[in-house]
């Protein structure tokens, strides 16, 4: 994905030389976009859709979820930069302009993804579904607490948001171990990879789910992951419902084998009203947002690509949809 | 309190010239700390109270809310260590032997200190008690997450262990602002002191307790500072019960200018059944655990306090029980 051929455009015409920047997102707000990337780009032609204009100024385009054919009508795009981390819905489309496909790369978004696992993590360490449970009871339920260098947590996915997650953990002074399909390096963390995955849970008592979805790894959390943890290990999803095998979640959580999960992301979203999920006392459930996209602090970086490519500079954070991530 | 009198009891004879070590507590276990102090020091005399042996063999004392008369039959101390951080048992005692007293410091406490309170303060810094009460209804409820460095936690008491989750605050990207009673300077932290006070409520909406209780912090959290607080604010209290007028608590609960609270110290521990607090849906109770004592990773510091009293330097961590802290 390395093709700039898109620069080219930077002199096709329009109403603007620089051209312009198209925004499409159902669940962002497109005026505080514009906000922080005027403030990065005084000159920059911002449009939301369906105000388009001349579909020929278009160079960039920062778009969420973007329907099937969105690309179609602009044939002078330099740079497409999806409105997330994941780009699960980008993936695998046949509709793809062949110019490069960045994500964000943001502080904001890294530090809520820290805090909702930490937090996660944390809440299980510390027992505290014992102490609502005691205090349902008006009961005073003394519980010593275990050092946290003695309490071991797993991270399956060691990229960009899963790496971040593991040296926050390590340093806050738990045993963390990670795993990815390759090698990877990460200071505090003992590093674990491929084949080394069945040896690599049976030593997690939380397990954090980081990894991107892809046609790799939709399902991969399944009954063997689920029994390959030692009895009540707790699990934590942080990132795509799909990449888990739901039932064998719910049945894991049913037998104790699991002892009780977190769940952000689910197969459907909203979770529907009758999912078992909602009556099981074990699962704290939080509605897809354990980190989003922060405007003012991932505008500096879409501005940044934004000039790397009128530069003819090869943008940051590119992604391979065909890949996954 | 650098009086090292205590020092020329090491040529006085006794069973072991190099002294004995006393352990006192009702709530620790003596035979984990014999463990980890004798891989530091194999060849250290420690005995556990009752079994004292010869009073004048006792060198060290290691204790936790040691009895009213406790030291009296030791004529040569050299040392006393509380088993804890926070000394308030000592304070304003007439009866503690005119040696020096030092607190531990403790790596693995100050782990735990920091797990509870980035714990406390991220499940409200991200909604977690509304998503608690959503799933009891089945209700996928969104919350639009606010960036971190736009929520105003606040730490009030900047001593060890308030600096250190102050720092921890900071370092996961809140907005993190500090007070004491004397000016201090902590990285990433906008630090408050003295009669700041108010001006310093009035900006945080999550306020930490981490004043240690003496005579000047008895009763210092009352209505007053509630009031300065913004509606809604959240308090967390992780440091002693006596510090905060607990009847006012109640009543700021009650009216909802405290919007939660995170409570794991009270007036009377433990909580007595029939205490308002147990039935406040706003509010989560933990058995005063927030942080304890690691014998694994304290021993290091009270094996080197003996080492460095035997060496004739001053111990570290000293403290003040007429000051209280």
């Amino acid at each position: 994905m390395q093709n700039l051929q898109g620069e080219e455009g930077l002199t096709n015409g329009g109403a603007n030389a620089e051209g312009a920047l198209l925004f499409y997102s159902e669940f962002d707000d497109p005026g505080e976009w514009r906000d922080v990337l005027k403030s990065e780009l005084p000159s920059l032609d911002f449009r939301v859709y369906p105000e388009v204009g001349n579909p020929e100024d278009v160079r960039y385009v920062l778009a969420w979820k973007p329907f099937p054919g969105f690309f179609e009508p602009f044939p002078n795009l330099s740079l497409v930069v999806n409105l997330g981390a994941g780009i699960d819905s980008l993936a695998g489309r046949a509709d793809l302009p062949d110019v490069p496909i960045a994500r964000l790369s943001d502080d904001g978004m890294i530090a809520l993804m820290k805090s909702y696992v930490l937090f996660s993590v944390i809440r299980y360490a510390r027992d505290i579904p014992d102490f609502e449970q005691a205090k349902r009871l008006s009961e005073w339920r003394y519980i010593h607490p275990r050092p946290l260098h003695r309490i071991k947590v797993g991270v399956l996915g060691l990229g960009h948001l899963g790496s971040a997650v593991a040296s926050a953990l390590a340093n806050l002074g738990f045993s963390v171990h990670g795993w990815d399909h390759v090698e990877k390096s990460i200071a505090g963390v003992e590093c674990h990879f491929g084949e080394a995955r069945d040896d690599f849970l049976s030593k997690v008592e939380i397990l954090v789910n980081m990894l991107p979805l892809t046609t790799d790894t939709k399902g991969l959390i399944d009954a063997s992951v689920f029994g390959a943890l030692p009895k009540g290990a707790k699990f934590i999803n942080a990132s795509r419902g799909p990449v888990v095998d739901e039932p064998a979640l719910v049945e894991a959580l049913r037998s104790g084998q699991i002892g009780g999960a977190t769940l952000d992301v689910f197969w459907t979203e909203p979770l529907p009203a009758d999912h078992p999920f909602w009556q099981m006392e074990n699962v704290l459930i939080t509605p897809h947002l354990a980190s989003i996209t922060v405007p003012e602090t991932a505008a500096r970086d879409v501005a940044e690509n934004i000039r790397r490519v009128r530069n003819g500079h090869e943008p940051l954070h590119l992604v391979n949809p065909s890949r996954g991530y």
